[in-house]
């Protein structure tokens, strides 16, 4: 922002855009505003970059009109998390769409060829789970990442876990999916020496009291190098995990 | 119960009781009025039984008073817990007593003989568990019991519990104590096929709640064969791995 | 497994096998992997041995699954939870599968010959616990388990539970199911001398929420012997149950 | 208050009162404003009517302060709960102060003479509940009630507690004291045909949470007849039950 | 009960009884079990006296059994809680019954004729509170009481309340039903001098916490002679204030 | 009122009332009584002012008696908050009713002329927030207030505030909508000087515990000139900050 | 802000300012760093402009530090709050400061003379609420604002409030302060037509749980007009009392 | 681990280890018992590499014995975690200890020389946070890592925080800490395309209730790329910052 910031103050110096100009400039929002919703456009920089849309408490209607302000800012790669059926199928009548009903994602364009430091691995802890870890294997290959899904590998049958600790210990970054107790992400976080992003579910009841019991226990883990999101975020791991794997020197 | 009122009954039948001490009798209590407590002497029965008195919210005077009335009443074997030092300096002036302070357990006589189906494991997920095992520990082996005591095997490094897994396997109850996220009472759920007794501690800080996390992970446990007591009851989950070990065929 | 790795060992020391296949054995997994879980079969050992599946979460394509896998496996006896109708109904048309609507329980194949140290008592708060004390009965009566219900015995008339003292006395442990305030836990734990395992159920209106109350006096429970399950766990106590009642020495 | 009201109109229709004296007489208050507290001179009317100070929050000289406002508008007979010996001591050098440190409760002037509909009984759980037992059944006694005190009758022996069924039966209002689980509420108002006032106590740890455990068991009780007061409140216990005993038709 | 047992007892002195019978009268109980609830027979004794049957939880078919137990113990009138407009239908076609939809109560037989000490006050503090007033105002009336309404009284317009302060004077009991804040049931407790039953309801939103807010408040009532029952609890506070309202000397 | 007071009495001293009349109108209520609603008609004295009716909880047929009630007393303009369509439509059959769908507000007669001391700004962290906003939004205009809708300007992209410093600047008054962590608030007050009303609303998932997150953050404002209203309570924000902007000296 | 960059943009465009050192210039902070403090200067254009700053959790020695920094830029008042007493004497003795030791406040300089709109009203519930609206009293009169104190005005007694009627309803703002029940806020509201600033106060014992059942209730208060502060916050109250008291059209 | 089974494997085969020495070593742990606790030394493979010892709940003495495990078996640089100043006296009788009172934080040995792919940022909200930041950046630095500090940029006055933007745009991982409303997080998860880790603190008083206010707010963070630990966790923040900062392919 400092450069941009320096441009215009140069123009200004050299004549070439007036004061009143260049504050509107320094005051000009990099995102476009429809209403309902100030459309982001910053990351529009590089050419094809991805977006991400969060389908949960808009209509497909607002879903469609920021798509299309996208897609007219260049746009070509939009990830859209927690879009029901019904919202995709109405999507779909507006703009080609592939949708993943598992993890309720849909995505226009295409999904970046794999890249990073290494392999990023999401284990859940039971079948259950399965929905927001696809959630989370889904945004992160759609970011450029290689993903291991190893699915229902919970604690009480610790040796389901122990099997695949070659897996494991060469990934970059793993994601630890569990409901219930939770306890998969202290397993997973002694066993390797990545981080570990851990994602409580709502999985389970009674006592889980939605998602609280396992928030806590990975909250409260005894292993260094463990991290948590919300309760059910397999977006926000997937996307802090590809962040992670894609670290470079500044 | 029904015994007790037959013989009764057969004595008022034959004319040996009148109805107004047959009545009295039917209500008489096992137990004595001191004012502060009813004194329990219910498990008087068998000559030597053991007594146990909680000694939390109690002071000094009141527990000499209990244990004059136990120890009136033949009890010898007397186990007090949630005893701090001062209370057992004051006690120790009325009558001998064997006090632990990292367990704040105080023993008046001696403890049982050990016997039971098999031996009960004590094992903790961090060094700062210590006193609720050592409560738990001292409970079973006061009740007759045999314990091993597995400290600081956490599953933050599995291959610590792993090593021990064939003390595990070889118990007929297991006690898991653990804080933080109490993950340990599922692992060990996992890995056999006795009875586990989760005791959650309140060791831990931020997100811990004063134990609470542990509690609900251990409450989740997605181990069959897993039953909770509550936050820091060493002496709960002691008594109820004696009375399992020492089941047998009514 | 300590067994098992000398086998190994063994065979590796005398040339029976190459290092790299008992590498591959140790590791080597007592579950097969579906994709979407991993089955397991470690139980698998006996012939006839019972299995459990944890219905709720799992869609009746993934039941179906399981049990395929299991039945390929020699699993006669399989009990699944939280199976409502519906799912009931399609798997139905794929295996035979007695149904239990009250409990919400479906069992292939057969239950296990009565058997164990002795009686195991059901009791109820209410009349509104029973699907949850039918899930504990059923379980218990399928791995092998005389069952006695006592059904809305509940604390607020206890004559009603005084009454079947003899039941209760006689058992070897007793599974107590209350929503609302939860105190039969107590009560029951002050009239027996063997395990009481205390069940919250969410039954009840307003500041039950949910069975939080009954499960937190289920925990403060300040009789000796009672430990807790989660809320509406009726497959955990009977389950537990079952293993007690099954105790022998190692 | 609408007589009051009546009497002022009617002596400004005679003219024996001018409008603005009405106007300030409708709007006097019955209290004395002493800067730091109101001080309620209500209860003054009848010559000799008690009065209560809550004691905690207040300095020994705020007390002493209204004290001396009440004494000098008439009032002989004051209660003081939530009343620590440090104050006690300074009160009591400003005016004669009997007091209880059990229930950290202090009398100036007398206890009414004792009567009422009936007796009331005050029961606690146990040992560590006399305190809040003791506010009650003094604050009952001061406003003129027989007190019967049953204390240690916890659930968990239930026989200590039907033994008393005599002295239950006939009560004219029992209060129900106790922390950890507080089920005694439940049982003592399945017990008897009066009113039960259940008041939760602080006793206890872990999951007991301060009181919260025992609230919410009493909140849900399943006996009809208990209504609940705020933890450790045994002053509103004893009120509320000597308001019950001393009904009489308007 | 004791002078049940006593008459039991002289029978068996007199040898009118043997012991074997007697033991088992002592033991009978006054109930009936039907397989899913005990029906309670107790209050039966006095011809004509009513019964309870909390509605939910509980199908139309165990109602129905529910009351053909009672109907044929001679209970002639029986109030029926929580009882919605699909199971009223369905009872109605085997017995005649009163549907009060507001309350979601039905009566089977009449309602008794108004006593008691007084009258009581049911006030609410918003018109959506009235479902649960007339839950406890039909309880009251059904159980012999006058009743006197007072609805959308809530303290925010205070005014509306003072006028009724005559009414509010004059009662024996003050059942005060309010959500949201729940400052009703102080605001009553200070004006009158007659034991006040609060109620909150869980109407409101947000931070009401289905009634969790008005519950607390209630407990914390600075005002005298206030007890609370649990969230919606329009028939206990019903039931409690026909209790307080009928005393008379034991 | 005193006022009101003070004439009835000159009325009383000039003969020109009789006492029983002066009782009578200190006593009457600036309202009507229609059953299941106290209709407050005390902001009636001007002609004309605005009235509001809370929709929810109230059936149609209720609204429409309250409306009648109020219309006969001389409103014309009045506000009926959380309205569902449905409702919105049985209301119009009877009287002429403009419905704001996304507000679920309906409004009976006209918006007030605009004016106050300033411009509210009704700002939201994102598209999900609107109905909240919009419902805060209507009640400021229908109170008589120009509003600044600023939607969608959570704090993740700061420069989406920060383009509208000059709109926030220069608000009289700024309500701050959002959920999730609702930091919106804290932000917004560390950019104005004026008062902030932050409103909490239910938006987000899992850990967002229906807008407690939210609600706790703005409590926690370290940012002064924050206060707070319930979650999701739009009007309520309206309202107050209507009130505000109409302040003047009295 | 705007003006401020306009001003740098203009003496570069005049030539009168490089390119470096407007934007050093645009980015340089209003605030002075002093290592464990950026100290907020933004206020000091006015000369004379009060400062705050929140005493706790830092230590004496850095309330000095930042004392000396605002004195050094211009700041002759300055307020301190949640200032102990003994910190308050370690700051004696290096600038003069008046102590209030029942609000923990500390005034550098002097007390504004009082203006605004009307007066500002602070009300407490009881006498333990005292220290709280001490320190919003102070903080208001600090900015120069009439405050008028009505304490121990709760509701139980609520002749004792309507007797202020007047004082409250000539108020500008009014501050109610109360901790239990927090009815104060409510009943306030419902009498006053201002703006209500609800704080609830950590006073109370049991189910108050520290202020959040006064928190709770204030947050669902039906009366309009009330927002609510954080438990205990007095400065945010009377800051936000202040700012509301002194607005004027911009 | 693979490969240290596969040279035990091969040194049976070749006939080098017996097959009872292998099972033992495949058994072995790589820590060492001292009763109390399992001391882990699997990260001593290279020479030099650090520990670390959470000191709370440990005795100075148990932490002396743990310190002399780890020197006698290589360990030369140690860091201790929340040790108090007295502990930290003990230990420098033993040891050299190079002890920070602000981070509650001892090192024995050397920090380590800074490395990895760029700056750790540590940002705190306001001057209270610092001790949980120091602990943080400390961690930081031992682990050999450049960290800057940035503390007192709280969001209530944003500029002190876009002031520091260069800093925070360059650093490869930012650690966000604030207690109280928690909003840092999200602002600089808004300004910066690098991972955040939030560390919530007990900062704060009332609704911030021990840090769970800002814990929500911050797992509810609208920004990508922000997670969280436990409240209070500086260590853990930077053990996982120093993890990730030096991320490396394997």
């Amino acid at each position: 922002m400092n450069s941009e910031i320096k441009d215009i103050l140069q123009a200004v110096q050299s004549g070439g855009m007036s004061v009143d100009d260049a504050l509107l400039r320094i005051k000009t929002q990099p995102f476009e505003d429809i209403g309902y919703a100030k459309v982001d456009l910053h990351r529009k920089v590089r050419q094809g970059a991805a977006e991400v849309i969060y389908g949960a408490g808009k209509t497909a209607e607002q879903i469609i009109g920021i798509l299309k302000t996208l897609t007219n800012n260049g746009q070509k790669n939009i990830l859209i998390t927690r879009l029901d059926q019904e919202k995709a199928d109405a999507i779909s009548h507006e703009t080609p769409l592939t949708y993943y009903p598992a993890a309720k994602v849909g995505i226009v364009g295409e999904i970046a060829v794999p890249g990073g430091i290494g392999t990023i691995v999401v284990a859940t802890g039971g079948t259950s789970d399965i929905p927001v870890a696809e959630e989370a294997a889904l945004t992160a290959e759609f970011l450029g990442n290689n993903v291991t899904r190893l699915y229902d590998v919970g604690v009480a049958g610790i040796h389901r876990l122990l099997t695949h600790s070659k897996e494991l210990m060469s990934a970059s970054v793993v994601i630890a999916i569990a409901g219930m107790e939770g306890a998969l992400a202290s397993v997973v976080g002694g066993l390797v020496d990545c981080h570990v992003i851990a994602v409580p579910t709502s999985v389970g009841y009674g006592a889980a009291f939605g998602g609280l019991a396992a928030l806590l226990s990975m909250l409260n883990s005894c292993a260094s190098g463990v991290s948590v999101v919300n309760i059910d975020n397999g977006f926000g791991a997937g996307y802090l995990a590809s962040m992670i794997n894609h670290m470079e020197a500044k």
